[in-house]
């Protein structure tokens, strides 16, 4: 395979709005290369054993490598085969006397074992998990706004400043009032603690919210925001590119690079307000 | 509780050797807070049905976003109580008519069902697992190789400068040369990739390397480390409590916060050299 398909295969181009505060000549749409997330089924002997997100390539060797951290493997010869089967199942046959994994260890990393494997089936398991539909949801949001959202969340912070470790999740709305922020080593559990939250206290569906994250936008974030009904997620680093196809798909508003002055609009830019 | 006390349960002071290139009277050791990971098992009813490390605070929020985000309940009604145990134990008593997940859904994100859920039983079930003891390694890094390295990462890296949406980790000798670098948006596959390559390429235990990652280090990543035998892990950013842990008891050198030209040297200082 050429360099070039390697690289078209973990990459993926999208038209995005750049948005600077206050407008100016620089906004205009344009098209951004977005990294590719898409799950990857580990099975062996043709049983599902995992999912995980990843980004395609080497994925022989992350399978090979998965199942070693999982103490199924140990050595080259532990394994007979790995085969990749429509590019998102890789197929291992174990060597001989190598034991299977029993069902304590079979994981889903993601959605549940019913879910496909290729990012369409993935969507729309998701699709008909979400009990809302944020696609109607009328909220504005000013841009004006957002670009002071990231230095509200860190002033607000309890525990990163002292020590560089935790992602955050802060839930506003469109007013720009916090109505919660959480913290943690794993941002899918600020932003699970966010919406248990507002479970627990019969806010759900969070209509006309924004939900800002310290991080990454992944589809697992954008999947969390979508069963909680946020219509606006923001997130300060990019987003993958499934998070964004699933916000396409549902309606959501989608931001990333939200820094300074500025942001990427990468879906539901009719929300965005000067 | 008090606010020291919340903020008590989420970071964890540890002695860290500061070291700067060159050295000069600003290398000392001093204390360093690192935020605090530790699992969680949520169960439903008694039954375990998952795992996920996270920073102590909000649990119940955080068992109850958990099920909203996998579609187990959608509103406060469908959870009777959510009662913790023992710190680490969530256990979830679903209200009246709310189906238990299928087995498809029972999901352990870590490690085997076997594992225990306060932070030492998980570094004993991890250390039980390991086949090579990294704490006889012999190998020296120079501090001055050391910090070179995350720019010898970023020059590597193919897709980060054009999506700035992927991890990296890149697998070095003691003497700077590169075996291994891969990228994904799951910096747990990154490493896996890693690790899978060198297993099928018959090079496990990986004595005498160091793995460079371009975010924190985990719990997870330092395990997946351990697994392979590998004796240095270096991360741009900040490890967890937990990874700090599994490093000091498995005698693997841990540095984090490699950037410019210091380090935070947690665990493993003998393997540093001028």
């Amino acid at each position: 395979m050429s360099r070039e398909a390697v690289m078209a295969g973990r990459t993926a181009r999208r038209r995005v709005l750049r948005v600077r505060v206050p407008a100016g000549p620089g906004d205009d749409a344009r098209a951004d290369l977005l990294a590719v997330e898409e799950p990857l089924e580990i099975r062996i002997g043709g049983e599902p054993l995992a999912v995980t997100m990843r980004t395609p390539g080497d994925d022989i060797d992350l399978a090979a490598g998965f199942l070693a951290s999982e103490g199924v493997i140990a050595s080259a010869s532990d394994v007979t085969s790995i085969k990749m089967c429509d590019g998102n199942v890789a197929d291992v046959t174990l060597g001989p006397g190598v034991a299977l994994p029993d069902a304590g260890l079979r994981r889903n990393f993601l959605t549940s074992s019913a879910c496909g494997v290729c990012g369409k089936d993935s969507i729309d398991a998701i699709r008909v998990r979400a009990s809302y539909d944020v696609s109607a949801d009328p909220v504005r949001v000013s841009a004006g706004l957002l670009v002071s959202l990231p230095d509200r969340l860190r002033d607000e912070q309890r525990v990163f400043a002292s020590t560089g470790g935790l992602h955050a999740a802060g839930l506003f709305t469109a007013d720009g009032t916090l109505l919660a922020l959480r913290e943690d080593v794993g941002r899918h559990n600020a932003v699970d603690k966010i919406v248990g939250w507002a479970l627990r206290d019969e806010r759900l569906p969070l209509a006309g919210c924004v939900l800002l994250v310290s991080g990454r936008a992944s589809f697992e974030l954008a999947q969390k925001a979508l069963v909680a009904g946020i219509p606006v997620l923001a997130a300060v680093s990019a987003p993958s590119s499934l998070a964004a196809e699933l916000a396409d798909e549902s309606g959501m508003t989608l931001i990333g690079f939200l820094r300074g002055a500025s942001m990427n609009v990468y879906t539901g830019a009719q929300r965005l307000t000067p």
